[in-house]
């Protein structure tokens, strides 16, 4: 946890670096294990990714469609500072500001088996990060 | 918002009129900006979807597994009068009632950026759509 | 319902028994239809997955990552049920216990329709899952 889905173009040729700095983001600011690292990276073509404007007026060269699946408990101050933060670093590795779509859900700490079928915040293997958290 | 997953067997050549369907339903009932559309479509080989009839007593031909991210607020009735809008609709593009496999995950406000790493609803950029929506 | 999201690496060539696998394992704790079912299995490159210890202290040979949406009332002691039958049984068919990996999101009877644009849990045609469940 977190369990991150990206999905860019093939136009895209440096998926690690993106993974990378989405994953750097969320270990700066949210202050969880470095190897708390878990991502699904779909590199397709340009025509199976549709990320308009929502009516916010502006345009999109080459998407980057991230879903974050975590846990509940962060206050929308700390989402708010991670959406920046994933942005300025992915900005780094060449995706424009406006390429940078997020989406977010949430679950509780029984939702999580990260091996061997145990529910490790259960079990007390992992701590359960403090909710809410506030920055 | 919404993100809607989109995965159909590569049988089906027509993905973007799937797709543009699938979207017109939401535009359709739920008066959703035409340019909120974010999408992301898979065709792939057909033994990698299973989907079973969950024992209502039907045989599917080619399953369309469509999975709609967005965000709580509206009514049961919505909900229903959407899902029968998307088959419908599918229906003219050839997708056969059974074939239509929907699934919903619900978030808040908060758990979107549409770019620039900013929460749109949140900074007033965009505004929330009321809750419960009713029809 | 549920709906299962797998993703592994196209080292694993038996995709078919690790998800008859997952899905035997759901209907054996959850005691739902074997019909219900509904997965969508994608075999990618090694290098599209990530997925750490989370700071367990363990190394992984070949991830499998498992994402189950499903309906909410399901207890705690239900899904470490779960996890511990999804590990055993995809022991069976060559998954280590270190390479197995859920996720899982819940939403409610409303959320579902299994075809023909109907919400089957809502219509009665389905009948919706007790919860809590107990086991």
């Amino acid at each position: 946890m977190p369990l991150v889905r990206i999905d860019h173009s093939d136009a895209r040729s440096n998926s690690t670096e993106i993974a990378g700095a989405i994953h750097d983001a969320i270990v700066a600011v949210y202050g969880i294990p470095v190897r708390d690292r878990f991502q699904v990276i779909t590199s397709r073509g340009a025509a199976t990714i549709v990320a308009e404007d929502a009516g916010l007026g502006f345009d999109r060269t080459d998407p980057v469609i991230i879903q974050i699946f975590t846990q509940r408990g962060r206050t929308d101050e700390a989402k708010q500072t991670l959406y920046a933060e994933i942005a300025t670093r992915l900005g780094a590795v060449g995706v424009a500001p406006e390429d940078v779509f997020i989406g977010y859900v949430e679950n509780g700490p029984q939702d999580w088996s990260f091996g061997f079928g145990r529910a490790q915040y259960l079990t007390g293997e992992l701590a359960v990060p403090a909710a809410p958290v506030s920055l």
